[in-house]
């Protein structure tokens, strides 16, 4: 079987990244669950239709948008699946500790 | 003259702060501007009317508020002025490393 055709999804550049929009995106629960899985799944990315949500499709689709276009998640297709991979590299050079602060926190 | 009195508004103890209210609080702009001045400013506070906001009376009211309810700031009320102080012992104590990524953020 030939690999899938790969499209990323279009994302800013590290130095478009705002700390505004990052912590606006990362402020809210079903986002955070996201980011949260991401942060402990593979390093090539989880599918995202298989992280559990008790949200809608289309929800989750505007979940996912809001933290691709903040620079949070890099998003590609392949084939008819969509692989979320988060931004750690970025996210760590550009804030150093901001994610692992929010990733440990205890509530 | 006898020292003002000194009354703290209602504000959520250590247990109670959530992360996400922390990250919606902090992930806009003018409320970055007032972390930051009091980040930078007297351990025993700062005069809420004193940073300089390009936004209204009662604006800046409502996003001091928001810090203060998040669990980012402590409000302090002392005669006739506002004292506002950043929660920095809680704030590092439950997510190590999160204030200091977003103060030292380039963008």
């Amino acid at each position: 079987m030939p690999a899938a055709e790969q499209t990323v999804l279009p994302q800013p550049s590290r130095a478009e990244i705002r700390i505004e929009q990052v912590l606006q995106a990362l402020g809210d629960p079903v986002r955070l669950t996201l980011v949260r899985a991401l942060a402990t799944g593979p390093a090539v990315g989880i599918a995202c239709g298989a992280v559990p949500l008790p949200v809608t499709k289309s929800t989750r689709t505007h979940h996912l948008r809001i933290l691709r276009e903040a620079g949070v998640i890099t998003m590609r297709t392949e084939g008819t699946r969509r692989i979320a991979v988060l931004r750690r590299d970025d996210l760590d050079a550009l804030y150093p500790g901001l994610l692992d602060g929010v990733l440990g926190a205890p509530h």
